[in-house]
C-alpha cells in the first residue's frame, strides 16, 4: 500500500500507511504559511480492504466548519469524482472507503490540473473569436492567461471575470469552463445576445502557482491574492499587479469574481455594500443581479450568505471591494459550495465539476437581465 | 448530375437537369392531398458549377409568405447546415449556389431523419430513468413512441409535450433532443427541481410516418394530425387516437406542442384563449408561462404570433385547444421559425438545429417558474 | 406488444404475437423473388417476458445450413449488438430472449442502414483527399456512389474494391467502413505506401435499393447483381452497369468482392480458378494474395472454402469471374461469417461490424505485401 | 513576449527575448548530469512576427547528430503537433517560425505529460481486464506503474514490455498507448490470439520523474536507468530496482523494452548479440522477430540500426541485454525516431505520436508470428 502525491496540485502527508484501517496522514500547509485544508493525494494497493484514513490535523485547518457535513470526493477514472463517506470528530477528518480498484484517488474537491488548465487556454486562443494575451509571469514562472471574447468597442460594456484567486477552489475554474463554453456556443443566445453588446476579458486562473501547488488560498510566495488588491506587488502579488494594469487600461463595467466557500453549502452571492462610495445604484445593481440569477436558476439563493459589511468597513484589499470601490461598477463575489448545494442536494456527487460549469451560463443570463433593466 | 431524393424524408420531383443555370424541379404533394412545402433532395455531379435551382411550383406551396426572406439550407456532410442564397419571385423559388463538392445535401430545414428518431429513442430507453412505451402502430406500421421520464406519482404534475405533428416541422424534434439531454443531465438543476415535482410525457414524434415519407403536415392517410384531436380515428388519425388513450389514463397538467411556423421569423406561443372554458386563471398561466419564457431565454418575445381567436371561437379540433378544454389545463401550441428569429439574426445558420435544441431547456426553465408561482 | 419493420432494412411478416411464449413470424423474400434469409425487426412492449420468436419459415430460406449453429444478434441502442441464445430444429428458428428493456431489435447481422451509408459518403466526399462520383440511379432513384481515393497516374496500380452486392451480407459494409479509415488515415503507414503505388475506386454499397429494402440478395427489380457481370442491363442491374462502364474508362488491375457468406464460419477467399484464361502466374498471385493475408491477420484461413471451379468451368456472371477474365488482373471474392469466425470465437458477439471492420486493414497490408513481391 | 517552460516536462532556459527575430535560448541539462537535448517550451505574444529561436547551445547536447536533418515540433492547441523550419549550424540549433497565434509551443518531440500518464493508467487500471500495481516509489514520490493485462497461467508466455528509460523519449509512451488500445480492444484478432497465449507486464513509463521534470535520459537522481539493470540500487535507480524485483516473480519469456533514437531516422531493434549466452537459437528468435515486424509494417526496417557488439562484449548494465543473459529469453530494445522515418517520409509532422501509436500493434502482431512458428 501507497500514497502519493507528487503530481498536479497533489497535496498530503503521510505519517503511517501500516494499517489500511488506520492510515494517519496531515494535509501540508501552503508554502510560507500555516494554512492548509486542500487535499489531493493517490491511494495504491488497496482495493477490497476497508480503509479509514485519518486526515490527523483537520481541526487547524483554515476553515474547521468545513469539515461539518462534508463527504470527501474520490475517483478510479480522474474523471468522475463521486463523494465516500466521510467523518470529523472535531480534530480529525476520516474518509471511511472500501476501493474497487488498486489506484484510487482522494481530494478535497474534483482537481482542475494545470494541464487542462494549459488545454483550455490553448483550444480557445486558436479560435478566432477568442483574442490571448500572457499578462506576466507569475513567481514559478507561468504565463498569466487572459482571454479576451469579442471585440472592444465605443460603448460596449467591458465584463472581467477571474477565477481561482484561491487555488484549491477548484470549481471556480469547472465554473469557468462552463462560461467560456457558453460564451463560445454559437447557438447560445444569451451569449449572443451578450457579445453584442459586451467585450468579455476573463482569467480562467489567477493563481496558476498556487493550482500546480496544491495550495488553498496562495500564490507561491504565499500571498493571499484576494487580500493583496490595492496595493499590489511585482514582487509578492504580480498576478493581481498584472490584472490591475490592464484593467487600468480597459475599464472594468462588470467584475465577477468566482469562488468557492468552505463553510457554507449554497451558491450566493457578496457584494461590496461596505465600500466608501456604496450607493443606492450601486445596491440596486447588485439586487438586480442576484434576483435575475435566482430567476435564472435554481442553484441560486439568496437567503444564505455571508454578513453585509458596515457602511465604510469593506476591506479595500479585497478583490470585488477594490474594484467596486476603484471603478465605481458592479463587482461582486460568487461563492459555491465544497459540500452540497443544500437547496438541491445530490448526495452522489455534491456540488460537482459538471454542475458548476453548468451553474455559469446563468450567470450570464443574470448579466444579460441587468443590461435589459439597464441596470449597467 | 443527378439529383436524388430516394431516401428517409427526401421530397422532390425532378423535371430538368439538363443545365445547371436552369435546373428545374418541382415539389411533392403529401401524399393523398394537395399542400406540400417540404423538400429535400440531393445534387450529385454539380461541384464548382453555378447552379439555378428552380423549384417552380412554389408560388402554390402551403404557405407562400413562407419563401419571403426565406433561405434553403444545405450541406456536403449532412451534419452541418448553412443557408444558401434563394429568391422567390411569387411563383418560383431559385436556390443560387456553386457546390464546393460532387455532392450537396438541400432542403426547407435540417432534416430530422427516421434512424435518427430510432437512435434517440434507443438510446433513452436504455435509460434506467426512463420508460418507454409504443402506443400502437402507425398506418405505415412504425412504432408511436412515447419516453416517460420520472415517476408518476401522488402530488406530481403531469406533463405532456408532445412534438412534430406537422413532419416538415422538424425543428420541432431537434427541441425534443434539446428537451430530453437536459431531462437526463444530471447537472441540470432546473430538471433535477422539475422532476422531483413533474413526471414527463414525451412524444418525440407525433408523426413518423410522414417524417420518412417527407410530408409538410401529413401522415400516411392524408390525416392532418392537428386537426384530429376532437374525434381522433383508430384509422385516418391512429397516431393522435393511441395518445389521446394514454392521456385519458395519466390525465393532463401542462401541455406543449411543439411546432414550427414557415411565415414567421420568431419564436412564439399560440394558447387556447378561444376555448368555451377559458378563464381569468388559464390567462394567468398563459401569461405566467410566456413572460417566464421571455425571462428564460432572448429567443423568445411575446410581440409577433398568431390572431389569439376570439371567445368561444377555437378550433377544438387542434390539439393544444381539445387538451386546454379537455383536461381543463395550461395548454400550448410552441411555434419556431423556418427562417432565422428576427429578434437574434444568425445569417449563416438561420434558425437552426442547435438553437432550436438550445431553446428547449429555456421552456423547462419557464415551466418550473409557473410552479415555483403556483400556477399549476 | 408490437412488432415493427417499417425502417430501414426492416424484414418482418408477422403471424402472431398473442403470447410471448410463442411468437410466429416469417421472414419475408426478396421482392420479384422467393429468396429470403434477412430479418430485422424491433419487438416492442415484452421487457422483463421469457419470449420465443420463431421464425417458421425458416427451414425454407435461402441458405439452410446458415441456420446451424447460428444465433441471431440483438440490440437495445442500435449500437451494440450482441448475440441471443437460436435455435433450429429443421424448419422454424427459433430465438429464445427476455428482453431487459421494452424495445429491442433483433437482426440477421447487425444492420448497416441507408442513413449510415449516406453519412459514410457525405463525410467522405467532403474530404479534399477524395473525389466523389454518382455513378448512375439504382431501379428506387438512389446514387450508386463511388469514392476515388489518391490520384490517378501512369503506372499506379488501379483497385477496385465493391461491397454488398447482396445487400444482407451488411458485414460488407462494416468492413468497407474499416477500409476507408484506414485509406483515410495519415498515420496508417500501410495506407501510405499503398497510395504512393495506387489509386483505389470503391464502391463501398452496391446494391443500395435491396439494402434500404431489407433484401438478402436481390435489387429492386430481383436481379441478384452478382450473376449479373457478363451482359449488365441498364433496366435490371444498371447497378453493374454503371460500375462495368467505369471500369472500362479506368482500366483494372486489382479487384476484390466484399461478400459475406451464410454458411461457412469463417474468413476465405474464392479466387476464380474456373475462368478461360487463368494461368499459374494467376494461381501465383491468388496465392500470394491468400498467403499475405493468412500472415496479416488471424481472422484468415485457407483451409475452409469454396470448392474450386474446374478448368473452364467458372460463371462468368460473377464479378470476381468476369472482372478477372475480361481485366486479366487479379480478382477475388473476400467472405466473411454470418456466424463467427470458428478459428478465433468470441461468442458474445460473434463476428461483428467491430471485427469486420478490423479485419479490412489486414487486406489492404495483403495488397501491399503482392506489390512488394512484385505479383501485381 | 515571454518565454515559459514552468509545466509538465517543460525544460528550457531564456538567456534573451528582447528581439523576436534573435530570441536566445540554451537547454537545461538533466539534474545532476551535463547532459541534454529535450526541450519543451512556449512562446506567448508572438503572433504574426518573423521569430528565431536560436537554442544556443545545441552543439553541446547529447547527440549532436540529432540535430541534423531536425525539425522542431510545435503546436498550438497542444493536441496537434506539427514540423517547422529548423537549421543546425554545427553550435545553434534555430527554430524559424512566424507563428499564427499569441501562444505556441515548440518541443523536440510531442510531448506526453504526467497527466496523460495518470489519466492512461487510471482508464486502464478501471478496466476489468487490468490488474493494476504500484510498485514502488520512485525518488520524487511518484508511482512506478504496472499495468498486468490477462490471466498468469501454466503454459502461458511472460511477455514485459517497458517504455520510457529516457524519459525525453516521449514516442515511447505514444508507443504505449497504441499497445495499450490494441490490447484491450475486443475486435483486435492479434490480440485476441495473444491473450489467448500469453500474459503482459506492462510498464507505460519507467522514468516518471524524469518525464515529469523534463529530462532527456535520467531519473530525479541523474541516473540513466538503462545503465543499472546489472545492480540496481532501492536508492539511486528505484524504478529498476523495482521492476528487475517483479520479474523475478513472474519470470520473462519476451522482453520489449521502447525507445527513441536522436539520430537515425528509422524505426530498428537492437538485440542482445554480445551477451555471454547468444546462441544460435536467440539469433532464431531475433531474427524471426525483426522478419516478422517487417513484415507486419512498413514502418519498420533493418537495414539502418546500431552496430552489432561484439560476442561476450554486451554492457550488461543495460535492460535489454541484461534480461536476454539473466531470464535467458528474446529480449530486444525498439528505436524510433525524433525526426522522421526516411523510409516512409511525412514532412508535415515526421514521425508523430500517431504513428507510434499506429505502430505499436504490428510489434504484437510480430510477437504472435514468432509464437505461431514457436520461436518462443
Ligand atoms: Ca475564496
Ligand atoms: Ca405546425
Ligand atoms: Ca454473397
Ligand atoms: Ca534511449
Amino acid at each position: 500500500m501507497q500514497i502519493t502525491s507528487a503530481f498536479d496540485s497533489g497535496n498530503i502527508d503521510v505519517v503511517s500507511i501500516e494499517d489500511a484501517a488506520n492510515i494517519q496522514l496531515t494535509i501540508r500547509a501552503d508554502h510560507n504559511t500555516e494554512k492548509f485544508q486542500w487535499f489531493h493525494f493517490a491511494l495504491h494497493g488497496a482495493a477490497g480492504q476497508d480503509c479509514r484514513l485519518n486526515l490527523t490535523n483537520a481541526g487547524s485547518a483554515a476553515y474547521v466548519d468545513g469539515w461539518k457535513d462534508y463527504h470527501a470526493v474520490a475517483s478510479y477514472d480522474r474523471e468522475t469524482w463521486f463523494r465516500v463517506e466521510t467523518e470529523f470528530d472535531g480534530s480529525t477528518l476520516t474518509i471511511l472507503h472500501t476501493p474497487e480498484r488498486n489506484q484510487v484517488h482522494y481530494a478535497y474537491f474534483a482537481p482542475y490540473t494545470s494541464e487542462r488548465h494549459h488545454d483550455l487556454i490553448a483550444a480557445c486562443q486558436d479560435d478566432d473569436r477568442v483574442y490571448y494575451q500572457s499578462l506576466g509571469l507569475t513567481p514559478d514562472g507561468q504565463s498569466l492567461d487572459l482571454l479576451r471574447i469579442g471585440s472592444p468597442d465605443e460603448g460596449k460594456k467591458v465584463c472581467w471575470i477571474i477565477a481561482r484567486q484561491h487555488p484549491g477552489e477548484t470549481m471556480a475554474q469547472w465554473w469557468m469552463e462552463g462560461c467560456l463554453a457558453a460564451l463560445l456556443d454559437d447557438a447560445d443566445a444569451v451569449s449572443h445576445a451578450l457579445l453584442s453588446q459586451c467585450v468579455f476579458y476573463l482569467v480562467p486562473n489567477m493563481n496558476p502557482d498556487g493550482s500546480r501547488r496544491g495550495h488553498l488560498r496562495h500564490n507561491a510566495h504565499g500571498t493571499d491574492l484576494n487580500r493583496a488588491w490595492r496595493q499590489p506587488s511585482l514582487e509578492t502579488s504580480p498576478e493581481v499587479f498584472h490584472v490591475r494594469q490592464k484593467m487600468e487600461q480597459t475599464g472594468v463595467d462588470f467584475f465577477l469574481d468566482v469562488h468557492g466557500d468552505e463553510g457554507l453549502p449554497y451558491n450566493f452571492i457578496a457584494g461590496a455594500e461596505g465600500i466608501p462610495s456604496w450607493s443606492e445604484h450601486k445596491q440596486a445593481q447588485l439586487d438586480g443581479f442576484k434576483q435575475a440569477l435566482v430567476a435564472a436558476s435554481p442553484e441560486f439563493q439568496t437567503e444564505f450568505g455571508y454578513d453585509v459589511d458596515a457602511p465604510g468597513q469593506a476591506n479595500l484589499d479585497i478583490g470585488s471591494n477594490f474594484i467596486a470601490q476603484h471603478f465605481d461598477c458592479l463587482s461582486m463575489t460568487l461563492e459555491m459550495p465544497f459540500k452540497d448545494n443544500a437547496a438541491l442536494p445530490n448526495p452522489i456527487v455534491g456540488w460537482s465539476p459538471e454542475r458548476a460549469a453548468a451553474f455559469a451560463p446563468a450567470n450570464l443570463k443574470a448579466l444579460l437581465a441587468c443590461l435589459q433593466q439597464q441596470l449597467l
